[in-house]
């Protein structure tokens, strides 16, 4: 039996809940949603049938995470973040586009959102993309493409702009090197950064 | 007698909803707003006396429909989009502000979104403005001003970047003609494009 | 004992909210936040321990208050304005990052508005910030350093683009002096504007 705690108004319709994870008040998670161990939902949260989140995963308040969005472990998406599954949306009751909708999925864009990586406030995450482990997206940003591991994008569209520790902090490169106040130290790599042990 | 649809959680408090329409959990709906047939109103939505939504129109979660907001049919509005009524807002309770609000509604600016558009997620759409039919706004856009139909608008602020199709796709122009995969034709007018038979 | 005003679905667990609040439908009020008088606080707001809002705030639905927000009097809050109060947030229960956040809270950064400030819908305010008295943050800015009182912010990120009055109204300078619809005459200041009695 799961053992995890759900707030008196919030509606639980997954039977996939872990262990120690806790459920705020008027959130609502619908039947088929996958949710790991100790993660937290805050309030007014939406989980749709699909969505696979995994475990340690901190989801804030008022995000809706829609059909086709998957987050690995460790994940923390800030205050109302925007997800999307529809590059080009229309209201499925719309004559001119019903035909997109009925009995087909092909319309649905899926996002992945890797091990350990932040979402900011606020932001809004565009589909068919993929944000890397440990990447950081800056409250506001607008992320219209993938996002490589442990970098730091912002801005409307979202640019890299830098890159970010395992622990979230913003590292500063001197001659291809930097050292984290966690006591980590990174190298600059052809495709990113690399941990130096 | 309306047979509608409403989620146990829901608030309903008007009494000219149309049939077929579902009203999802955590919503409220304001005495005196009017929603048509055949809606989706998503949970976490609040609907404030006045508004007008017409038929077959998808309101996903989260939305907040102010007194001044008017959706034609078949409209999308996705997750959390920002409507306004006021253009330069303050607290009503503010001493220095009051007399703006006080016994009267010239404060209030109105939003009309026309038939078949799409509000992408997150997108906040300034007052005083039309956004016209087919219009697609994309994820993330500040619009602060009219929209044409058709019209794909991108950005802070918003501007124009393309044309969309009734079924929503982007249309690739040649020579002033394009072809959409949904097999309707179109070409370049002089305020913006037409159907070709 | 306090005179104040809830939906039957508000959860209100805090005993310091002043006369004259109204909190309204889904909205969660945590133990341990101070609410002044008159003020509203609309449907599916959150407002956390720890939080202090002045009297005559208007805050509009779906806003979220975390620890380390401070509202004085006569703020409004349009709606689903995002607050912030970590500035490299990580999840808690990622191994990597949780000793930032066990037993201790250099993490969390503060951010105050001044009297009368107004804040645009959807606007994204990072933390460790103060807004100043009667500023104005446009919907959909996202503002990144402090706001000097009465300036009008707006854009991604938010830059400096004019001056409001108390009213709310923006001002149009000629020679350095302005006068506002309301009445009030201001001139330019070293590091601001002036009222002219």
């Amino acid at each position: 039996m799961s053992r995890y705690r759900a707030h008196p108004t919030a509606i639980v319709e997954s039977a996939s809940i872990g262990d120690g994870t806790t459920i705020w008040a008027f959130a609502h998670v619908m039947k088929g949603a996958s949710i790991g161990k100790d993660c937290n939902i805050g309030d007014h949260c939406f989980v749709e049938p699909g969505v696979s989140i995994g475990d340690g995963c901190v989801i804030k308040n008022g995000n809706m995470l829609w059909e086709g969005v998957t987050l690995e472990g460790g994940v923390f998406v800030g205050p109302h973040v925007f997800f999307t599954n529809d590059l080009y949306p229309r209201s499925r009751h719309l004559p001119e586009a019903a035909s997109r909708y009925a009995g087909r999925k092909d319309w649905l864009a899926k996002t992945r959102v890797k091990r350990g990586a932040s979402l900011g406030a606020g932001a809004v995450i565009l589909a068919d993309l993929t944000i890397g482990e440990f990447a950081m997206v800056a409250a506001g940003a607008v992320v219209t493409k993938d996002v490589p591991a442990h970098a730091l994008v912002l801005g409307n569209p979202a640019r890299a702009r830098g890159w970010v520790c395992r622990c979230g902090r913003v590292l500063r490169f001197s001659k291809g090197k930097a050292s984290c106040a966690c006591s980590l130290r990174w190298k600059s790599a052809k495709h990113g950064i690399e941990n130096i042990r």
